[in-house]
């Protein structure tokens, strides 16, 4: 076997350990030099191989690869990006061609979600299709974890994480102001399809604190759900409301997207957490306050789980080693042996088998009334917000690395997107 | 000196590190047992003195006690509620004093911000204008950091941590997505009057990050602040924006009250951060993201500063041994000694100093165009931020404690507040 190149690119919205991954691709890239040449990484994404921005991984040292463990968001800057298929846009693919035989590339690392393994999908279909041999291999991420087949997506365990401690610490904070200020904290979480985030916060109620989650899994009515506040703040005195951006009324409408106006009628975009806090003064007259974490939760490294880190890292080093072994088409995948002790291995999946399928939560994850997670639930969330690795710190900061990020000589022509 | 009980009680806004105070309270009091009787605290702050509802903290056990420094909120239950002068409510003391008599109460632990320094200090004039001795010791909290004389408050350091930190995570996901996607990212952060934590959103600065910060100090001018935002986009790829709640327009208005109507044309309950969203949005065009930290800030101890947990503990430990050293009127402060290495020392302020006096944030502290912090801030700040202290965790959670909190027997009537 030839040594050939590798390209690894990092897609869609980025995690607290997608660079975990990333250090988990390089490292194990670098133990194989018989086999793989060097990492050359798209900048930006899958941009970057049809511009033929290549970053030369070989220029970062094995102190910043080994750093990229401990490091939030894409160091190498992802994209939101869709390639259409082949059929439809041939040129890009074509272009991907060029770009690959430009620079030796014979290995696809493809680090993302839903979207990107249907990339991935595509990419990995070039040597049957246009004769040009590639093996891609899909490394799953996604704060979502709406991927199929793998236990768990790397990128959820630590947002789950981090949205259950800040979910315990505001309730702490409401339970010592309920008496004469605030009742109700309202926390708005990312999930526009799936309720997996929002039911990261159900994880507290074990603590004997009281907790009503709205998922987009569940049609919102306003009756029950100001019913059932209601009756969690006479039985506690206050109430924590953990809301998923997606939550949304029968007719589909979000609660985000309710219409509000400015004073000069320009519509507002807002987030469901201040109209849920205001569906609740209306009905309840209860004093509220409320966050919406966003970015906050899918970056927050320092928070990450223990458990996720692993995973982030384990998905990229097997990535590799499928690839090295010979194989295309595939997704390393998390298998789950046990729930407690949580054992786990890496396992393999088809790309056909994961491309466009969407995990959502299985209802017997949420209570039947519509406002909880099940212990079934519990028993699959907790394993993976197991465990902390925090990262260094410098001045009181994280000590995150910015790596070189050096492009490598272009060889072709400009190509417009 | 006769043994007397003291009475310790948790007043407004709790904070990520107001417990480590009552710790420090609690544990040094149990050191003087010839000086000091129990500890009693208020439930739910001063309203447990007025409705004589004190908590044994003796059953509480040693390591319970120890485990306050390390759980967020209040542990006692605080509230928001100003005592009246003396001429305008004489009830309300008179029934302060019976209940301290009934309990033999001789020291009186305040800790709070500005309006608790205010009742600690009529509290201290118990003795000289009723003739009941009394010793009241005020320990300082706030996050607003906006208490005179002391070099900070305890709660503010680990805010201004969570602050930067979030920030930090933030702009880095941003960076990564700013090619094809979001280049705004807006952080919302508390304080009304006084921007120190807004201030604290600069740090990240020195890392090659964009910051812009909206301070309530300085009167919102649209035009400056998205020429400075385009500016910095121009120069990045992207912009983070941190803007406090109390960021308002010349004329008083906040940018959180601008007067938002939803569809049925009711006011709504917004924040400043998808006001100035909306404000990039229309004048840049600019895909944005935006957060507001709300309690999680203030709540945070699973990511508090070492610098702030250990001065927390040592101004409730002050508190008691300027107390058994006979003080009363008095508030234990920080002093700083030097910015780096940081070294401070306990000091000591009277409370006709503190009480109704605000520390604003000195001008020299924010950057001439009104957008960014000076070195002087930063030489201020980066102290307070310092080190790590973190909770210890169980199945992925800080393992935070809940008190027993067990009343004792009441021996007064009842009295309505």
């Amino acid at each position: 076997m030839t040594v050939k190149n590798a390209f690894y690119a990092q897609s869609g919205g980025v995690t607290a350990v997608i660079n975990a991954s990333a250090s988990g691709v390089i490292e194990t890239a670098r133990q194989h030099p018989d086999k793989i040449g060097t990492v050359y990484a798209g900048r930006n994404g899958i941009i970057g191989a049809l511009t033929e921005e290549l970053i030369d991984t070989s220029k970062e040292s094995a102190d910043d690869i080994a750093a990229l463990r401990h490091t939030p968001s894409g160091g190498f800057g992802s994209c939101r990006f869709k390639l259409k298929s082949l059929e439809d846009n041939k040129r890009e693919y074509e272009r991907l061609i060029d770009v690959f035989k430009a620079h030796n590339i014979g290995y696809f690392f493809y680090n993302g979600g839903g979207d990107s393994a249907d990339t991935c999908h595509k990419v990995s279909q070039l040597s049957e299709k246009m004769g040009f041999p590639i093996q891609a291999i899909h490394v799953p991420k996604t704060v979502d974890n709406d991927l199929p087949i793998t236990d768990n997506c790397p990128g959820f365990g630590s947002v789950a994480k981090y949205i259950a401690v800040s979910a315990l610490e505001a309730s702490f904070d409401v339970r010592s102001m309920a008496k004469t200020s605030t009742k109700i904290f309202v926390l708005e979480v990312m999930g526009r399809h799936a309720g997996w985030i929002a039911a990261a916060g159900g994880l507290i109620e074990d603590q004997n604190i009281p907790v009503v989650i709205l998922f987009p899994e569940i049609e919102f009515n306003q009756d029950k759900f100001t019913a059932k506040v209601d009756e969690k703040v006479k039985e506690y005195g206050y109430c924590t409301i953990v809301v998923s951006e997606g939550t949304h009324y029968p007719d589909g409408r979000f609660l985000a997207e309710q219409g509000t106006r400015d004073s000069f009628g320009h519509a507002q975009l807002g987030g469901a957490a201040p109209v849920v806090a205001n569906i609740i003064k209306d009905a309840l007259g209860y004093k509220f306050h409320w966050a919406v974490a966003d970015y906050l939760q899918r970056a927050a490294r320092h928070l990450s789980s223990k458990s996720d880190v692993e995973q982030a890292y384990a998905l990229g080093k097997a990535g590799v080693e499928f690839a090295v072994a010979g194989d295309n088409a595939i997704m390393p995948t998390v298998d789950r042996i046990s729930d407690s002790p949580y054992e786990w291995k890496i396992g393999k999946a088809n790309l056909a088998d994961v491309a466009n399928v969407e995990k959502m939560m299985p209802m017997d994850f949420i209570t039947e009334d519509g406002f909880g997670i099940t212990d079934k639930c519990k028993a699959y969330l907790l394993p993976l917000i197991d465990g902390e690795d925090y990262p260094p710190y410098k001045n009181g900061l994280p000590d995150y690395v910015v790596l070189k990020n050096e492009s490598i000589e272009k060889k072709l022509p400009e190509f417009e997107i």
